[in-house]
């Protein structure tokens, strides 16, 4: 049995919003009838989308009225400043309160970012949090992290990242054991940045937690699948991510070319049609919907702006997942395991002492 | 007319070698018949394969006898101390002796650089070479640097690395007037790393050579093609590369067990069949097979250890387009154009001056 959970949502972020983010919800209460919503923005758009759907409606789900949503431009800084009162930061703070489980919003990244840090806190002995997120793989999917957040990251940074990220893939793809990699330029051990290889030393050492550390990955090892969790900077992480999202796109477009070109393979086409709409539904970008902050008191999911209810849905997925999974306390317990439960000043005394 | 060029080929090295290396001199041969080749390493393995070609075997080419090769696995240090007397190192010594006008190797590409890096010496004023290659891209295709020569690069690497990129994209892309990027995490002139934003400044100062800078570029900009050149470090554009490699393999496995799930789709890729022939054809890694050591004293093509005959004769082929546009002597020019043909300590000495 799942408990039932209270999700916060962000009406009015994303560029369809709220239409496909009322559709979205709606379309996980179908997955998930023990969910709980809290819609915040413009009510007088969001009554009546909620009239037209079937489930939603039924759950009668309370909506937050505020006129006021944080633009797609806005720099987080300025975000933080003004954004008092917007649809965003009114989902967020119902977190903080512990009126609601998590919050899940299509809008700015920067400024989900740096209000969800500012409204939660980072876990204590976290000195950074990251972003993480799905990529499809020849085995299933993997999960990555950071996407973004930190440019640059000492091996301490990516110690933390392994450890919150094996928790995620936990949690979220459901992996008893899961198997970590660091992003290098090879595998061998005296490859890449001192940062790196100081971090892989430090998960080899660990040996009494649920994950196993592979050692370093490189870039073609996170479509092949060849570890659950890819550990890295924030730096090496989006570009890697959208050099893939690239690449798949590049690849549609010759594919669509291509069976364009002559009525012989038109008609191919036809006929191989559930093939392509295969390979197009394991590729699809709204499956791997949901980045995640970790490493902040509280669950913030960043759903693609972009996407529709399907991708929302996802997105709203990812969030109960970690929800129900008890992902912040998880984070809380294996941290202090390993002594990442102080700060950084304390830990350094201890290591004096 | 294109003038006659010779090349040193080590035909010891990859996977399949000589027999491919030797196929690859003769493929080449087919679109240029203006090489003469070198052909290094075992002659008595050699001499039957060039007897069983057409157009290599008419040329009548050089074979210097050598039984030692360097081990795809032996470490650079090692190939530059033990390696003399190897067909790797015989073929660079033959450009460092004029005798040839540059060295194309499949062979071990930590070796190769630390060889023809110690042989040709680094072009005076740049003070680290950078590895360079191909992508396809919406557009044709890309250059990119550094691929992994370099893990950590300063601002002036970059800009060194950016002046070299687009003297060679003119001479093997053809291009008059490329478009280089600096890869990074956003456009914004904020984003990145310190070095980064210092290069996109001095790149921004550069108006009076033949390219144009762009400013940043994100990893999806790579296949979409945005720019002509990218410029990026070696940790970057490595991950960046195989990211793209993996995820191409991916999508090709995904097609292939789409097209083999039922019969109408296995009827329909029979149909398609060209189709999907054109899509490999323009994804075909052959076709981009060639990395480059730019800023040495001469020319070192890298051909992929795994490639046929075909991606040979395209690496023989970039060596050769660099050596007949006079790659060597443009860095040269522009590079002093720029004041980059003074080494560290004379920069600073002027600087301070």
């Amino acid at each position: 049995m799942s408990r039932s959970l209270t999700i916060a949502v962000d009406a009015m972020g994303g560029d369809r919003a709220p239409e496909m983010v009322i559709r979205g919800a709606d379309a996980a209460l179908e997955r998930d009838p023990d969910l709980a919503f809290i819609l915040v923005g413009d009510e007088a758009r969001i009554r009546p989308l909620v009239a037209k759907t079937r489930r939603l409606k039924k759950s009668n789900p309370e909506i937050l009225h505020t006129d006021k949503a944080v633009g797609a431009a806005e720099k987080p800084s300025a975000a933080l400043r003004t954004g008092r009162g917007s649809s965003m930061r009114i989902a967020i703070d119902l977190v903080g309160e512990k009126r609601a489980d998590c919050v899940v919003s299509a809008g700015n990244t920067g400024a989900l970012m740096a209000m969800a840090k500012f409204v939660f806190r980072t876990v204590p002995g976290i000195d950074r949090p990251a972003i993480a997120g799905f990529f499809p793989t020849l085995r299933g999917e993997s999960a990555m992290l950071d996407l973004g957040a930190n440019i640059d990251c000492d091996a301490t940074n990516l110690v933390q990242f392994a450890i919150m990220g094996q928790i995620f893939a936990r949690s979220v793809l459901g992996l008893e054991r899961p198997v970590v990699g660091l992003l290098n330029v090879g595998s061998e051990e005296q490859k890449g940045h001192e940062a790196i290889r100081e971090a892989a030393t430090a998960l080899r050492g660990i040996t009494d937690m649920p994950f196993d550390f592979h050692g370093f990955v490189e870039g073609d090892d996170i479509p092949s699948g060849t570890v659950d969790v890819i550990v890295t900077d924030g730096f090496s992480g989006n570009i890697a991510l959208k050099t893939a999202e690239g690449t798949a796109r590049l690849i549609g477009q010759f594919l669509r070319d291509a069976f364009r070109s002559s009525l012989v393979s038109k008609i191919g086409y036809l006929l191989a049609r559930s093939a392509v709409g295969q390979l197009r539904q394991r590729m699809d970008p709204r499956r791997y919907n949901g980045a995640v902050f970790l490493g902040l008191n509280g669950i913030a999911v960043k759903s693609h702006g972009g996407t529709d209810a399907l991708g929302f849905a996802n997105a709203i997925g990812v969030a109960a997942d970690m929800a129900r999974h008890g992902f912040l306390e998880t984070v809380k317990r294996e941290l202090a395991a390993v002594g990442f439960d102080k700060t950084n000043d304390e830990r350094k005394v201890v290591a004096t002492a």
